[in-house]
């Protein structure tokens, strides 16, 4: 049997040429006239940290390390080919991933499922003989954009990189709920309960990662043991996880050890307060909406990027637009701020409701200021509002006028 | 710009069990009784051959070197996603690859266009401005399956593993012939040629690797500059290729520096007299078909495979399923060596007409022995055959009883 994990020293050096898009040169980021700045890359600018041990084997040059637990693949390093290779999908940990010795033996992983007719645990060798699916869904922080928020939220600075398109593959819940005499009756949640280990001294409630999504996730939730192929590493909660298409990422359960159909939403902090919408200076309290489903969004990832000049001439301009549950219906793209807009189109074949779709549009600029934004509907007729919701945690930014930015061609 | 040859060093260390099957041990593979026996698996078994430079940053844990231009991936090591990721994708070359310095700067790529109404050469930054397309598509060489032909032809003993589904991303061939002025008149083929170098003291005719594909592929064919959402590595091509949806991979040419519109396929020995399906003891000319259009074809890749045994109980069988030109339409899989067939159903999204669709199906075994093989049929109608069709070099086998095996559950 193959085990990756005997081979550390697997070396990764791709032979190409690491980027896909002809640069001109960058503008100065600092107080150039309306200018917008990514704040991750002058982040990046000013000295990179190093991956952590778990994420060695991401590619470093794809990567902004915010922290050790907090990684965002850089917006030039988005391709056009619908999937985020795993080596460049952004990590996002609530709590330190346990250790690396729970996915030398991926089979051996028990998960615990309460809630159903007939409780009980099952290996993650016996959940392989249930069922099979997969999904092509976006992988999105509900931080993503928090960069863009005025009043400073606390918490990681994501622009647009904390997020991705990816192939999860393992059992559907349904499966596992109908091997188990389906659901208890009286349920409204699906919990689930992640293995990270709890650091002594601290109540459990205040630091584990648990939480409960509406028991209409069921559909389409999967328990997944394959990321875009392999088996699903460590960093994206190897070697078992609970993937909830069109959900924020924090309701995608890594190490998932206990799988619960529950009355009641989590009594952890992560469910009860946190990831909450509140408005800005309020506390997140149950009372809030909780980060469940994801909106509507888009951004341009090609040729350009923030804070850069171009040459006059053709361009395709291009970037990736999702629909959150429901499919993506159309794209437009402005070079004018908003003004007016023109309509993209979708290129290759579209993978499934919760994949983003990367739409494309030619141009011709001549020497100007542009401001460069993108504008998605999906298909339940939800658009991509021109100004984001403010909230005290920053949040769900799907503005598309702070997802824009300004270019000068010359 | 990032520049990954300029850190050839980055690891690749999956935090991960590497293997998603739960294998109950390995049965004798010699002289069992009727145990079909995978060649490939007895040459790693025997000393594995390490990777070549250029294709070091693959996983060397799934793949079986059999030489430095001919690597496939194990059977073991296809996921269940869909997509391959790049990693773990067959390399095949029928010339050394050119330096890597080629992906250093692979918008200076130059291509020369020739049999349109204004014939040129367009640098790879020119060729990003006129469109984008991608395509999920299998990447297959013509002579996977060879290993079970039974006259022992020449070549590769490819089994299942010199075939991928990926993503390749670039710009309409179509794109780029209207933008030149059409198609000349007259033309039969679309002609590309690589960029190898030609050793030297050799007739560059015998050596070359240029093919002509009927110019009704033009409809779908792109010049790809990535693969998977990361540049084109120069082991696949990079920075540019020809490709050709639903073409065995020869028609896929790499570092691909002309492509023409011709009157008559190309004078070289790849086109002439390889790649030409011949009677066995008949060597390839041009009155032979050529090796273009793959056909349906299917294997199953979990949770078995050949000379294993396995435990009595529920397992899901699963596999991929192509359909060649058109879409897969019906898999069947039987444990009896094709007297009973059982239809599986295929999960996730289907990816387009080009890519391959995993199948699944649950069934109960009992100790015995059984011959598990799987048949697909195309929307065109087209079936897998139960034998392969004998020609001399070994090429295109999609015999469903060939891809199959014996397993003896205990």
């Amino acid at each position: 049997m193959t085990d990756q994990l005997s081979n550390p020293g697997r070396r990764r050096a791709m032979m190409t040429g690491g980027s896909l898009v002809a640069l001109t040169g960058w503008s100065g980021l600092a107080g150039a006239d309306g200018v917008r700045v990514d704040p991750a890359a002058k982040k990046t600018a000013s000295g990179a940290k190093a991956l952590p041990d778990y994420a060695q084997w991401k590619d470093a040059d794809a990567m902004i390390v915010h922290s050790a637990n907090t990684i965002e693949q850089k917006r030039s390093a988005f391709g056009a080919s619908t999937i985020t290779p795993s080596d460049r999908l952004y990590v996002r940990n609530n709590l330190n991933p346990p250790d690396a010795s729970i996915v030398q033996d991926p089979d051996a992983w028990m998960l615990e499922v309460q809630g159903v007719g007939q409780p009980r645990s099952l290996s993650l060798a016996e959940l392989k003989t249930l069922g099979l699916q997969s999904v092509t869904m976006v992988l999105q922080c509900s931080g993503n954009g928090r960069a863009w928020f005025p009043h400073g939220p606390s918490g990681t600075q994501w622009t647009v990189g904390a997020a991705g398109c990816v192939v999860f593959t393992g059992v559907p819940v349904k499966a596992v709920v109908q091997a188990l005499g389906g659901v208890a009756d009286g349920m409204v949640y699906m919990t689930g309960t992640g293995g990270e280990i709890i650091p002594e001294g601290l109540d459990p409630k205040t630091v584990m990662i648990e939480r409960s999504v509406p028991l209409e996730a069921l559909d389409n939730a999967i328990l997944a043991w394959e990321l875009n192929g392999e088996a699903l590493p460590l960093a994206h909660g190897g070697p078992l996880r609970m993937v909830v298409p069109g959900y924020m990422g924090v309701n995608n359960v890594k190490y998932v050890k206990q799988l619960a159909f529950t009355k009641d939403q989590s009594p952890a902090k992560i469910q009860q307060t946190s990831y909450r919408f509140s408005p800005v200076g309020v506390k997140g309290t149950p009372e809030f909406p909780s980060l469940w489903e994801m909106p509507v969004n888009s951004w341009i990832t090609h040729p350009f990027e923030p804070g850069q000049s171009a040459k006059a001439g053709r361009v395709q301009i291009s970037g990736v637009a999702l629909g959150g549950t429901h499919e993506v219906k159309q794209t437009e793209v402005s070079v004018d701020g908003g003004k007016t807009w023109l309509q993209a189109s979708y290129i290759g074949p579209d993978m499934g409701p919760f994949a983003w779709r990367t739409f494309t549009l030619g141009v011709d600029l001549k020497p100007g200021k542009y401001q460069l934004v993108s504008r998605t509907t999906n298909a339940a007729g939800k658009v991509q509002p021109e100004h984001r919701e403010e909230n005290e945690r920053g949040y769900n930014n799907n503005s598309w006028l702070d997802h824009g930015f300004e270019l000068e061609v010359v």
